[in-house]
């Protein structure tokens, strides 16, 4: 038995304990990891449909042979001709008009919307918490892919700080870091949000047409995808010797970040780990400027459970990996965050980040 | 008044028709056709809601900003630590509990579930008809852009042409290809399908680490975004001479391809369009071999109205665009496709991608 039949069977059962009468997952990184590959998503259809006993295929004309070449589960498919109604109406969903549904909340709004002609579920509800539950634990196996991800963007965020410099566009150093990422082998580059000068306060701040001038700060967050497996990680370069404040938040972001690793061992809740950075933050005065979580668990998505932040009560076991990224941000003046990936381990923590955690002077 | 508040206006007019109360729309392409702008999409709530005569966004503590800088529509923001419950109860949707629901389709199912709690509207549908009948026809500018997105991909085709030659990997043509889309100034790389040999048979196999060798068709499917408008286009390179029956397969493809560009003009239905395609490859016998549309519309989404099927009496207009991309798909041997975006014009179409159509012997 391979970890995608363990998958299913575990999958199966926990359904059972909640009741669930009938799963759908979209071609999404949940179909990753029950079966070990997906289509390439798209607007077409395409769902596996599980039951406590049974697996089924819906899947679009054009996606069936790569579905044949990672699974043998039985296959509906369904040509642009004619649409999907016709396999869903012949599908396991005909058998279970009245069960309790549970759906992959990653997939797109209208694949949910395309059965609810079919089935009259009595609640329909999301299958996520159940596969989170499974995902949030990762195998030595992936731990490893995980660790390799984060070398690699210690490489790529290298390649990014290099390609600092006054008169260089933020999407300039974009492209030097997904180069970069390209290079050492990554299978997709995720994101490379390079915020310089006032656009550091933005958390969600694209890479633009900005050039780099002299006293500004950059906020490098950048993550790619390796075999499946995420990374993240930010730092900070300021071009210039930075003004006296700017190195102090500085400093309170690094101890928030600090307290924060240091703080992580099994058997403590995720909420607690928020409160070590965030306390930090709240102590030097910074309060309302940390508007957001202070992590995120990564592995197949590169944000997923467990969530680091103020309400979580998840207690922490072996295996968990998660970003440790509190942040200040000053709107229209300056932003500053800094991110590792840190995962539990029997004895206390790993930090698979290596990147340096000095503020990059250049 | 403008194009964005235009936009706003005919939508708000169009719900009215369909007897519409409120509709939601998540950080997608949709959003970025009525706003002109929206946050980078992820697993936090994030919806504009729309009724006949308000707005209002929920949206996540840390994109509050982003979305300021594009809209001065109300707003409701929640943070990592509450989630988004409390701001839905407080918005729109509570005036509206036994409306009539619109939703787009593209955003995430999980966003659709978040607000079943709040209302219960009598139907549940997509909004993704009536926004699609807004995005079909492309403004004197849409088209501009689209022109430019394929001159781009065409720079982009050469690069990959030239990547061709035994030994290389489809993941180095892929990435030679991509370096040449963001030379030319493209702000996203959507895909770079390279599928050589008995690949090409898979009509969406991912570039992998096959290495190509004499004797190999080699499909080249590649898109980007320039200013958020996509580009797509499908070319055929040979690794020398090719066999008798694969220069034959490709003819009956271009011929199909030729067939369908012709017959565009406005007045004529979209499964004309396909027919015109369709009706070669199935004279020639490999009927059973065509297993997709003819095309679909492109814009803002790679994929969208007007989908080129069989079933699609859509009447084409002025400012219509679409790809035209029949193809021949022999299992475990070899496929063949060829691709260009069309835009329907006052006096017939206009061809947007110009890059060469005969088969490309290296």
């Amino acid at each position: 038995m391979n970890d995608y039949s363990e998958r299913i069977l575990k999958l199966q059962q926990l359904m059972g304990e909640e009741n669930i009468d009938i799963a759908v997952v979209g071609p999404t990184n949940n179909m990753r990891y029950i079966l070990g590959d997906a289509p390439h998503p798209d607007e077409r259809f395409c769902v596996l449909i599980i039951t406590g006993d049974q697996l089924q295929f819906i899947v679009p004309k054009l996606n069936a042979q790569k579905v044949k070449s990672f699974s043998d589960v039985d296959m509906l498919t369904w040509g642009d001709a004619e649409g999907p109604g016709g396999a869903i109406r012949s599908s396991l969903f005909s058998k279970k008009k009245r069960g309790r549904l549970a759906i992959d909340g990653s997939m797109r709004a209208d694949f949910l919307l395309q059965f609810f002609p079919f089935v009259q579920p009595k609640v329909t509800f999301s299958l996520d918490p159940i596969l989170s539950n499974m995902r949030i634990r990762k195998s030595v196996h992936e731990v490893e892919m995980l660790h390799r991800a984060a070398k690699q963007a210690d490489k790529a965020m290298e390649a990014a700080v290099k390609a600092c410099r006054a008169g260089v566009t933020e999407k300039e150093i974009a492209w030097e870091t997904e180069s970069a990422f390209r290079r050492e082998g990554a299978d997709e580059v995720i994101f490379t949000l390079i915020a310089a000068g006032t656009n550091g306060a933005l958390p969600h701040h694209y890479s633009g047409m900005y050039a780099l001038k002299q006293g500004d700060g950059v906020i490098i967050d950048i993550g790619a995808s390796l075999d499946g497996y995420k990374s993240d990680i930010t730092r900070v370069v300021h071009i210039g010797d930075p003004l006296e404040e700017f190195q102090e938040i500085y400093n309170v972001v690094l101890e928030a970040n600090e307290n924060a690793r240091e703080s992580v061992h099994q058997g403590i809740s995720a909420r607690e780990v928020d409160l070590a950075a965030r306390s930090v933050i709240e102590e030097s005065g910074f309060r309302d400027f940390f508007i957001h979580r202070t992590g995120h668990g990564i592995g197949l998505d590169v944000h997923e459970e467990p969530y680091i932040n103020e309400i979580n009560t998840q207690i922490l076991e072996t295996g968990m990996a998660f970003s440790i990224e509190p942040g200040i941000y000053i709107p229209g003046k300056l932003g500053i965050r800094i991110e590792d990936i840190v995962v539990v381990t029997s004895d206390g923590s790993k930090l698979l980040t290596g990147f340096d955690h000095e503020l990059v002077v250049k």
